[in-house]
């Protein structure tokens, strides 16, 4: 049960918020349009693992899930590859430079302050550029917050990962729109 | 040292970062001057001392002192009132509703999934309204990213909390504008 009274039917994890309010509704959507989906260096699906990597720590079922269901629909996988963002992708051909930013965004997860100079030395010498190195940072920050916003006010979500590819398939398409799980969900 | 290249020069805090990189600063923005000053049945001052206080438990000392001090400008206060704020307002005349609002706030920093049925209940026992309880676990989540993006890139801050007063009087009229500190600073 949320614990604020949204309307009967209302959408899964934010979705349902974003719709209460629309007034943050409006930056927050901006904020992981630009974020996930803006111009980058890095991939919209290395960006997606970090975001659902970030809530899998987190522990926040709806944005680990959903995110690690927009990384499938960039990159051409099945739900199967959710479970494996959450085992750490020990078996991915990720880049040194992803693995390194990981770890960054690991270290923002735990705190700000967990951040050494020698996690980014180690992006940088993968390869990480500063706009990379921040961005990851902005990242794994943002979803320390929408993670929050999600379980602090105690949304619902379907169990099975399943369920997700649907609003990974229209996430991955833009975050500036509303999303109502379509009937057969 | 920042973990990335900065101006010389650049402003301490956040103001650096937003400054670094527009694109993402927009939103930024633009979610604080609604989650903050925008309009509420929360005054500016008891929403600035929500996100003083979470950047406190968070450890991050520019945000503290700077949230901190744009309540002392809300409130027409002195310096010393970030201490009472770090102190959790103790001798202040707080309503009961600030005081559970608080205890929400508190509960977000430590994980959204820390929020319970009996902190909500007790917050709206007190007359906090959904809206209320909507932005006050949003303001408290936006300040665990906020916290974390200035600390994870190794921002510079004074230790002084006097130095900050010039900032949170700007920040109380408003935050869409870059900040650079004037040459007294």
């Amino acid at each position: 049960m949320p614990h604020i009274n949204l309307p009967p039917g209302h959408s899964p994890g934010i979705s349902g918020l974003l719709m209460y309010r629309e007034e943050t509704a409006k930056p927050l959507r901006e904020l992981v349009e630009i974020l996930l989906l803006g111009p980058s260096t890095l991939s919209p699906g290395e960006r997606e693992i970090i975001a659902s990597s970030v809530s899998w720590w987190n522990d926040c079922h709806f944005c680990h899930t959903s995110h690690g269901a927009a990384a499938c629909a960039h990159l051409d996988r099945d739900a199967e590859f959710i479970d494996a963002i959450k085992a750490g992708l020990p078996n991915e051909p990720l880049s040194p430079k992803m693995r390194a930013l990981l770890h960054v965004a690991h270290q923002v997860q735990r705190g700000g302050k967990h951040v050494t100079d020698d996690d980014v030395a180690k992006a940088r010498a993968a390869g990480a550029t500063d706009v990379e190195i921040h961005d990851t940072v902005l990242i794994a920050a943002s979803f320390c917050m929408f993670n929050r916003y999600v379980d602090g006010l105690g949304t619902w979500a379907w169990p099975e990962k399943e369920k997700f590819m649907e609003i990974g398939r229209k996430m991955a398409k833009g975050y500036l729109e509303p999303y109502v799980p379509s009937a057969g969900q």
